[in-house]
Order: structure tokens, then sequence, then C-alpha cells
């Protein structure tokens, strides 16, 4: 089989242009005799290609002076003790708000370590729609609020920040980081798994302003201090080196494409696609409130589950693959990151509108 | 460039056969339309892949079934940490055998959470030897005993496994893994970083005898938590996918060689080699003790320092590359794990031995 077009929801599809490069050079990067992998990270090639990654990231996303980026592991699971572990600053609360999967899995983490004040919820509705910040109820005093930009399970995107004052604002941007401009300033911490819009499993990035660290919890593990990273530059210790690598060449590659503001462009024209032909269809479903939905992860029904299976492997055998929802809601899922070109949503579409006339 | 002879600590050289094959199947992975970097963990594929890692890491290493082997992030950095937070079990006290770099970092990162009792220390010679059991003094009730078999800046190795009796050994095996065979049985926890001898940087591996997990101190993070990890197969959150695939790939090589057997005696030939002519020559001196020299780090020093930088260049231009000793020892250190052939090791001693020549 030929490449397909890849709807997985992380890890996920990667830029062909990037693969290609990481296959031309895998035995030897730039003449160098060796591969990245190969390469010790103190070496001046590695530090180069190091630096060169955080220098594009930071033009990327036009992150401040005074906000550090660490390029640290153990995914965003690890920022839901580390952020209250550095964060909380001597406070004893922090707001969280819960639009699924993922900030539960916050609030639960961070429950170990302070009282969580939950600010809003959309649990009334089956986690599908982002509280308006009217409905939320923030604490007096709490170390900062945290919330899930974009829900990748419910595919619940917020399409605004929130507004919090001089309380810092931290968000798990895991599953929507880099897929249109963002005004870094309006937060105090960002993290985000690597695996989805970035590059490979294994690398999380963190940007955070940098008069927020260097206060940890006691008996915080070493690897758990943000300043012993931003102090080390993120070589603390041995960094994941080759996943390092392959974020740069896609940060590369969302240069040349035109950056963030191109794909904003390119992922309105994908969600516009996908969404304008799920509400046109009486055969499918999308259960996520209009204002709500996310440009990236897009869950959908069919009108009949027992449809599923043979959905599933019809557009498997077309190539179009990982559409198979998450289990806690069932139907399907489609995440379209920014490597999804448009034709792989135009073919997508194009499946679902043959597929709905045949069973329909 | 041609491909080098990488002497690198670690990161470090990996086999060219792995190499070629990952580049091979960058774009598309035994057909099935994309990279494994691209493949969800949770999928039929990667599933496959994971499985078979372990199978085959068993197998190499003759793991008693009631060890968990886990696959991990974070480095032994992490480690150090992880260790005391999940072994104490309510006791008070560790044993660990200080014997360089990586055991202070053990002892400085288990302060934390504990009494460290420092049971034997070479630092009286600049830790250039393996303080034979004799020597150790271990408390009544320690939790557990921790060395660091070998180490890897010092060029140390103990060549005989610590008997603790029932007290559970401990050991920091990130840079001699797989370099031979290895009673699993004797240990109660092993763990090591993947970037030496196992694959690329950003995969931890643990292997810990079940019956010793499941009692985190208070406060640990759940990614710090080995039951976690193993009650979920290592998949509690999104692994390192492709690191895996990579240490697969080493597994399988490493088998299609005739396993640790025959590695043992590729690298008593390397070794023996490269310590017959150190020895030899007036030239070249190495610090460490004949007893406690280490198979896979081999540091040593140039008759006059101010030679250093130019065996560094003469070396490099003819591509054994990597050769410059850790900053805190100087000189050079030749890294010769698995996948450095005896070749690659003549090439060096005939270089070093035209330099002496040339400038003893």
């Amino acid at each position: 089989m030929e490449r397909i077009y890849n709807f997985g929801a992380g890890p996920a599809a990667l830029p062909e242009e990037v693969l290609e490069q990481a296959r031309d050079e895998m035995l030897n990067w730039q003449g160098c005799g060796m591969s990245v992998m190969e390469m010790s990270h103190r070496g001046k090639d590695f530090m180069g290609i190091a630096a060169q990654v955080e220098a594009d990231l930071r033009g990327l996303l036009g992150i401040p002076a005074n906000y550090k980026v660490l390029f640290l592991q153990g995914g965003a699971s690890s920022q839901f003790a580390m952020v209250p572990m550095n964060l909380l600053r001597g406070k004893k609360t922090v707001d969280i708000v819960n639009t699924g999967v993922w900030s539960q899995k916050a609030i639960d983490e961070a429950e170990r370590y302070c009282t969580v004040n939950v600010a809003a919820s959309s649990e009334d509705a089956r986690f599908s729609y982002a509280p308006t910040q009217d409905k939320w109820r923030l604490s007096q005093d709490a170390a900062y609020v945290h919330y899930t930009p974009n829900e990748t399970i419910g595919g619940v995107e917020f399409h605004w920040i929130p507004e919090t004052g001089s309380v810092p604002l931290v968000a798990d941007m895991s599953s929507n980081i880099l897929s249109g401009p963002l005004d870094v300033s309006r937060f105090g911490l960002i993290y985000a798994g690597a695996q989805k819009n970035i590059g490979p499993a294994g690398l999380c990035i963190v940007i955070v302003r940098e008069d927020l660290i260097g206060q940890t919890l006691p008996g915080t593990p070493t690897m758990f201090d943000y300043k012993i990273h931003a102090d080390h530059d993120s070589m603390y210790n041995t960094p994941p080196t080759f996943s390092l690598y392959i974020a740069g060449l896609v940060f590369k590659w969302l240069k040349r494409l035109g950056g963030l503001a191109e794909m904003d462009k390119r992922n309105n024209a994908k969600a516009a696609l996908l969404y304008g032909y799920l509400d046109s269809s009486g055969f499918y479903h999308c259960p996520v409130a209009k204002d709500s939905r996310s440009r990236m992860n897009v869950p959908f029904t069919l009108k009949d589950a027992a449809l599923d299976e043979e959905f599933l492997k019809q557009s498997q055998s077309r190539g179009l693959a990982q559409l198979k929802g998450h289990r806690l809601l069932g139907g399907m899922r489609a995440s379209i990151y920014n490597p999804m070109p448009l034709e792989g949503v135009q073919a997508l579409v194009d499946f679902m509108r043959e597929f709905e006339q045949k069973h329909g």
C-alpha cells in the first residue's frame, strides 16, 4: 500500500517532506558521518540542531524573551504533576476548567498537591462544549487557572483565550499548538506533548514565563523542576535528541509553508469542508456545539452504529486510516492536524458521501 | 564524509544495519502506508512492535517471569528519584556504593527521600576502581543496595555481582546492559537509559521484581509510579514509540549475531585489543585499576596534554570521532559499545600507534 491519509489522534501523521528528509539523512547527517541519533547531545552538531529548533519555535509562535522554552520528556501526563509542583509557589488552591478526559486527568493529578476548584465544567452536556467565561467561578487566591484549549477526545476547542488578570493562565495545548497564531504573552505556561502537531512521541514542550519558576514543592524530583531544565537549556540530562530533530524539521516545514497564519487558513478550510458536509448530512452527526468545534479533532457518529464496522473497513481499504473514535465516545473521529492536506479531508468527505448514498 | 567510527559515550553509535532498516521503512512500515512515528500506540501494528520488543529483550537477558519490563521516559536521571520513591516501602535508609559521577547523582537525589549510607567509595583514588565487597559496610535495615556496575565517565566496571542476601540489589546499567549475559534474578531492579547500548535517547528501560512495586511515597507523581506503568504494559500514556521501535531493531540485530554470549566474546576481544595496546605503550596511560576496567568506556591520557588537541584533530580527520574525554577527567575516552566493530578499535589502535611514533 502507498502512503495513506492518517486521521489518527496521536501519534499522528507527519509531513511527508519531513519523513523524506529524515530518511535521506538517517545514516549520515549533512556529511558528518553519523545519524542524528548517534550524536552526542553536547557536541557541536547537535547543539546547533537544538538551538535552531528553539529559534524556529520562538519565531513561529513569537515567544517573548521572558519566556523559557523547555524540551522535556514524559508527555502531558508528567505535566499534570509538574505544573502544580512548580507553580503553586506557596499557594494552596488552583482553578481548573473541566471540559473532558484530559482536563479531568489534570484535575486528578493536581489534587495530590493542592485543593482544586473546578471553575467550570461542561459535564452537564457530556463535555460537548467550551463553557463561556461568564460561567467560570474563579477562586480568590488561585496559584493559576488551568484549561485545555482543545480536548482531543471530545473534539471541543476554545476559540478564545480566557482572561485571568494577574493569575497565570496554564494551557494544555497538546492537540492544537501551532494550528494558528497565538498570543503567548496571555499565558503563564503552555505545555504540549509533541505527538500530535509537533513531531514524534517522547518529546514534550513547555513554554513558561520565567518569573513563575524556581519555587518547587518539597519532594519534587530534580527532573520535575522547570528551573533545573531552564538553567541547563534542556540539557540537564540527555534530551530525546532524535525527536527534537524531527520536531525541528516540522518547524522548518511550517516556515516554508508560510508560518502559522498560513496554517490557520488551511486549518479553517479543512474544518469548514468537513463540518460543512457533516451538517448537511442527515446520516452523520457531530455531537459538539457549533461554537466549540475543534479544528483538529472531529468526532462524529453514523446514523446506525451497526454500520461502524463496515465504515471502518471500507475507509481503511480506501487509504483513509485510523478513523475509529475513542472508546469512551464510540463512533468515528477524524484528526486533521497541520500535516493533513485539504486533499485528505476531501478524500474523506468523498468517501463519506458515497457511503451515505449506499447506506443512508 | 562516509560513515565514521563513533566513539561517543552516548548518545552513541548504532548498528549500521539498524539505521538502514529504519531508513528503508521510514515512510511506510511493512506496507502499512505510514511511518512507525505516525502509528497510534494503541493500534494493532504498534502493539505488535511493542510486544516483540519486550519478548526479544526478555529472551536476550533471560528475564524471569516475576520481573516486569517497563519502557519509560526521562532517562536514568528520573530513576535516581523513582527508585527511592517506589522502593523505600516504609524503610528509611538505603545503601549506595559511590564509584563516580553517576553514583554520586544517585546519592544526591536519594537524599531527598531518605537517609543514604554510602556503603563504599573509591573517592580515595579518584574513582579509579570498584571496591571489593569485603570493603562494603551495609546498613542493618536498608530498603535496597544501589550500585553503578559501569561508570561511563570514569570507565570503571564491576566484573562481579554484589551479594546482598535478601536486600534488593539495584543497578544503574545504563552503559553496560546487554554487553554480555546477565543473571537478572540476582537483582531487585535494573535500569538503563537507552542511548548507549540499546537505542536512541528518550527511552529508559526498567526491569523490576514485581513484588517490590506498588508502595510509593506520598506525593509521588503518577508518572513516577512503577506499578502504574506495569499495570498498563508501559502504555499508561503515549510511550516514545519510535525509540522503542529502534530498540527493537537493535535487539533483533543482537539476536542475529548470536545473542549476549557472542557480544561478550566480541566485547572481550575489543577491550583486550585496546587495553593491551595502552599497557604496552609508554605514551598513553589508562588511570583505571586493571581489575576494574570497563569493557565499554576506556579513558586514557596522552603523555603530554598539550598534544590533546592535535590528537583529536587528526583522529577526527581519520574518521575516528567523539574521542574527547569527559571534562571532569580530561584526556580521551573511547566508548566501544556493542555496535562498535573490532575493526573500529583496530583503526583506533593503528592511529594511536602512528601518533605515538610521530610524537612519542
